[in-house]
């Protein structure tokens, strides 16, 4: 690749004939030099590259360089090549460049990241502690998704079928009606989500107030017109608000996290599930069920989701990466008859598809039972960390602090006392290496919750007794208490 | 995972306690029972998910149950749990499945699969044979990756920094100026044009007419305003016309396949390249260059690509996925110090990262060298085969065919007599197991030319020179000629 760099030109055969010969070359080059349009200098290809492109002889290409040098248009460097005569600058010569204009590109609002490094107490991850995760088991599985003949090549653009029919099972074992074909695997289930969203008629969208707020970002990228739906973790949903604001509005889409909800750790109850099917059916708008943290809650049994009590018009969306590995990214969306190939054109568009051994290797891992037996073990741990937290923040949280109870998922909303500036409190806790997330991104306009997340699923009894132990001082601190 | 599911009620604790009581259980499931929003025959969370969730000991939930047995609220079954008295329903009792709506989704406008099947000589596929592709050391380089300590937890959400590094080096060596902190890693080229129409304020682009009918429909999801601007590959570009439309249209950006065009194989002169620049300052758009077909010319020399002439403006994207393995789909965009940050944060929302294990392999085949004698061999083949359809093409075409001579790319350009119906051939080529794929929707409008694209790179000798054969037949019997 040390090579100078040469000029490209086009030729074209006159004369009717098929393939270009020696006098399309020389009038060509000539014309082009004459024309200024090969400026003096410039490098031309090699005989060898003209005879592989025009398909001709290497010496009808080399009779019209020594045609053209001897008419003074090119001239010849032992070893360098052949040159546009008239200039004695290297390779492309006098061609004049000039920087292309910058594009405009839109500022996106995304988080800010928070406090990082390996001292650092990352109270507000949303993540599992990557210690409960089976890399092994996962490593295992890809090594024998290498054998499999003849699955290197290409992709399927649905996603590696067998694993489709291995996702099918798991979820119709869990009340929903979901055929293998009408699944779509997706690059975490943030894919999943752009799916849906480019694949609307009409990009109007109604979310949760607060929301994933990745979500609302992803929507909004596509050009969404949103509306924020307000959610109290702490109180029943406001169902007369919602139906006032969707009339008003009449979204195409209500995108929700019905349990273990981002970032408030909030489930709906079965009956408000049965109230957002009424009011879709009596608005007429889809739904779109983000079912993110259904595999964190322990125990076999299960609560119905929207999916399971509304059908399969219901478009449901999981994924598997923050339970397994994040490194993965792999998610999925579930639609029906009608719903599945606008969802797998609008992935085609924007990704074609997605790397066959990753799904191969999860579909392994789901057949040999890898996958229940992790959730198992990963699952009596989380319920550990979960009890902990619970006592943890009875022990340390000052007066005027409230949390909820999810019972699973990583999150706990932590609801603190308006008195308390998140900011400072954020910027105190740095300097104590804990890190907390405040979500302003996830709210619509000014937050009616003031408070935190916090994830209990990162953090081992130790850090997240410090951590909770240092919040709760800075909390008293900050409302002038014990100093 | 074959118990019935059971109902989800959110349980608040009274009197400013912090902990839901015995007596909030009670109170809570009366009100909803009164109030009919949990039906006779529901079934209620067994009482360690209660104590589960709620943080409490199980005789404060067995004594809330027990409670409500008594008041006849609830009716407890041997083994199977406590329901909510008055209905023998089991499982979710009567509360009212209501199917959601549909959403509308759009019908995407994508090109027809062609005819498959391993008997079928696929005319105008745009891969490469799998058999010319390193699937071993590809499982070789993933092996080694899965040996990485550490790798397979987290992502990086501009791709693998090693990898990355990898990929300055390279284009560097071919004069374009991209550091690796420029870079972002993608699923295929395609996540990377995605990225980058995403990223624009204004969604307004050219492309050239005809175009690679993926990007327009990508652009076309993310409401961009197209035009096009057209190309005739047996021309030159015209520029005058192309300045008239961009001068009315004023699009932000300009997306352009210089070398090896699909479908038609053109390439631009340096000339050409350069005029692009001097029209992108005149009327102010910037300029995306996809550089897909690059790696399938042979030699070791390159000709200047506009990111090379233009500088570090000028955003370029490429792709391993069609030389490699199509299964891998790792592509990339390179912008600079302005532009990386809305690419990166294009891509997070699209899909927050993409699997590291892949990227990590990738990276391996670089350093190894791997790719590279990879390319020399695969070009070697490449090569041959381009000469041979180039002569086969000189032998089976009747009078008035004619096509391009790209040198490389997989695509060669076949242009017909417009007496000849496409879709007819389609049917007949069909019949005698000959794939062709006209393009249509790669044409804004009515197409100005009148072919298809030939992929030479997928074929082996023999089933190219029965293709192009039967091909031949199939086009002197449309014009009335030999019978």
């Amino acid at each position: 690749m040390a090579r100078a760099p040469f000029v490209h030109v086009n030729f074209q055969p006159s004369g009717g004939r098929r393939r270009v010969n020696a006098d399309d070359i020389v009038r060509t080059l000539s014309d082009e030099v004459r024309a200024g349009r090969l400026p003096g200098g410039a490098r031309l290809p090699p005989v060898r590259v003209l005879e592989h492109q025009l398909g001709i002889s290497k010496n009808t290409a080399q009779a019209a360089y020594d045609e053209l040098v001897v008419r003074g248009v090119l001239t010849a460097r032992e070893r360098d090549g052949v040159f546009v005569a008239g200039s004695s600058a290297p390779d492309l010569g006098s061609i004049e460049l000039r920087s292309a204009p910058l594009p405009r590109f839109r500022s996106f609002q995304l988080k800010r990241s928070a406090l990082a490094g390996p001292d650092v107490i990352p109270l507000s991850m949303v993540f599992i502690d990557p210690a409960l995760l089976p890399r092994d088991r996962v490593a295992e599985c890809f090594r024998s998704a290498l054998n499999i003949p003849g699955l290197h090549h290409f992709y399927d653009a649905q996603g590696y079928p067998p694993l489709r029919e291995a996702i099918s099972k798991r979820l119709v074992a869990r009340g929903m009606d979901v055929a293998p074909e009408h699944i779509v695997i997706t690059t975490g289930s943030q894919q999943a989500l752009d799916a849906v969203c480019r694949a609307l008629v009409r990009r109007s969208v109604a979310t949760e107030n607060p929301v994933y707020q990745y979500a609302k970002a992803l929507f909004e990228s596509l050009g969404a017109e949103l509306v924020g739906l307000r959610l109290d973790p702490f109180a029943p949903l406001p169902l007369d608000e919602w139906r006032a604001v969707l009339r008003a509005t009449r979204p195409e889409l209500f995108y929700t996290i019905t349990s273990f909800h981002n970032p408030t750790g909030r489930s709906s109850s079965t009956h408000e599930i049965s109230q957002i099917l009424e009011l879709a059916n009596e608005l007429d708008f889809a739904v779109l069920e983000d079912d993110w943290g259904s595999d964190m809650l322990s125990g076999g049994e299960y609560r119905p989701t929207l999916r399971a009590l509304g059908g399969p018009n219901v478009i449901y969306v999981n994924s598997f990466t923050k339970k397994l590995l994040p490194s993965l990214r792999l998610g999925f969306v579930a639609g029906n008859a009608e719903t599945v190939a606008p969802l797998v054109a609008a992935k085609r568009v924007s990704t074609l598809g997605n790397p066959t051994l990753i799904e191969a290797a999860l579909c392994e891992l789901l057949e040999r039972g890898y996958y229940d037996t992790h959730l198992t073990e990963m699952q009596r741990v989380l319920d550990g960390r979960y009890q902990r937290a619970l006592a943890l923040l009875d022990q340390h949280m000052p007066a005027g602090v409230r949390w909820t109870t999810p019972g699973g998922g990583p999150l706990i909303w932590l609801e603190l006392p308006r008195s308390v500036d998140l900011g400072d409190l954020q910027v105190r806790l740095d300097a104590r290496k804990v890190g907390i997330e405040p979500v302003p991104l996830a709210f619509y306009g000014t937050p009616h919750l003031h408070g935190i997340p916090i994830g209990y699923a990162f953090l081992d009894s130790e850090r997240l007794a410090r951590g909770l132990e240092i919040l709760g001082d800075e909390l008293r601190r900050a409302q002038g208490g014990s100093a």
